[in-house]
């Protein structure tokens, strides 16, 4: 599953592929998830305790590190569950991000839909970003690049559409670490210059 | 200097200002560094510890630490020894990267050039690389980028060129850390699609 590999056989969601949980421990982990959500939105990210996580659930501290392992891994659960309403979105959801829309018009709304959730979850995603030894080992990475390539290739693009796929992925990894004071200002010029680059591609 | 800042008056090189040094400070320091890469091209970068350049250079290690500070802080001044040269090719050097050819002919020089100064030191790259936080506060990053806008506007590259400027410099910025296995391969069809994607552009 490197950069330049083959184009895979039909893509899969790589998240979602937990082992199935009774429904008491799922509804369980919703709840942690939805209040974590709640408090980081409210009290921002840096506030955000196991203590008062599990205070906020009812739960004893130790269900919740059970449940994640750490605080990294708390916030990795959350970048994971919005991940997987991405992908979901883009592999079998409604056009135009998902199939049915022209190549190219799924490719711009994989941007801009991208961009959206990042922008709504920059202090989470910062909080839960992996060592940068591993930024391109990651299965949703994968995805994405196998995905971006697919329409790269049904829009008949030219080029090397793996190194194009690398290329635009880059562009939006690129808005986690803008600064605060860019973000709102710079997000949705991110988004249109992408469409620009995609469009101009085709 | 925000990636969304108007496009500044000249630009100028934003290393290379350092205080006048005496002439036996200057080659003290040339002979550490230029011993330094001599090293790290040797035995590799974790191989190098100040001990080992000091006794290298036939120098105490105190010398070492008053000069650069730090183990990090001698690896910055490596990689800013080699964004000086960069700099002074892009601003000031031979066409097609520096004044003299077409825009678009200077902006794919300028991506190929960074990518090939990259290629030859992405171990330092990574070990000088700072805090994620800072990654858009590096003068020689709103350089890199003035000089991007400032070639798509020449050019009458239609968009929104500080945007489009942001994004092309992901792309280049992105290789950093590309697994091992992938570098040799990847680096030369990034190059590639790097001036695909300019002269789509244009």
């Amino acid at each position: 599953m490197d950069p330049i590999g083959a184009p895979p056989g039909p893509l899969t969601p790589t998240v979602g592929l937990r082992p199935p949980e009774r429904s008491d421990a799922a509804r369980n982990r919703e709840l942690l998830l939805t209040t974590a959500r709640r408090l980081i939105e409210g009290d921002g990210i840096e506030s955000l305790t196991m203590d008062g996580l599990a205070a906020a659930c009812g739960v004893g501290k130790g269900t919740i590190f059970r449940r994640f392992g750490s605080r990294a891994g708390l916030f990795q659960a959350l970048v994971d569950d919005s991940e997987r309403s991405f992908q979901a979105g883009f592999l079998s959801g409604p056009p135009p991000l998902g199939p049915g829309a022209p190549p190219i018009e799924r490719l711009v709304a994989f941007g801009r839909e991208r961009l959206r959730t990042a922008a709504g979850q920059i202090p989470l995603l910062r909080a839960a970003e992996r060592p940068a030894a591993e930024r391109y080992a990651v299965p949703a990475r994968h995805l994405a690049a196998a995905h971006i390539r697919g329409l790269l290739a049904q829009a008949g693009v030219e080029g090397d559409a793996p190194a194009l796929a690398f290329d635009l992925l880059a562009i939006l990894d690129s808005v986690v670490w803008l600064p605060d004071e860019d973000l709102t200002v710079m997000l949705p010029r991110i988004a249109d210059s992408w469409e620009h680059i995609v469009r101009r591609l085709a």
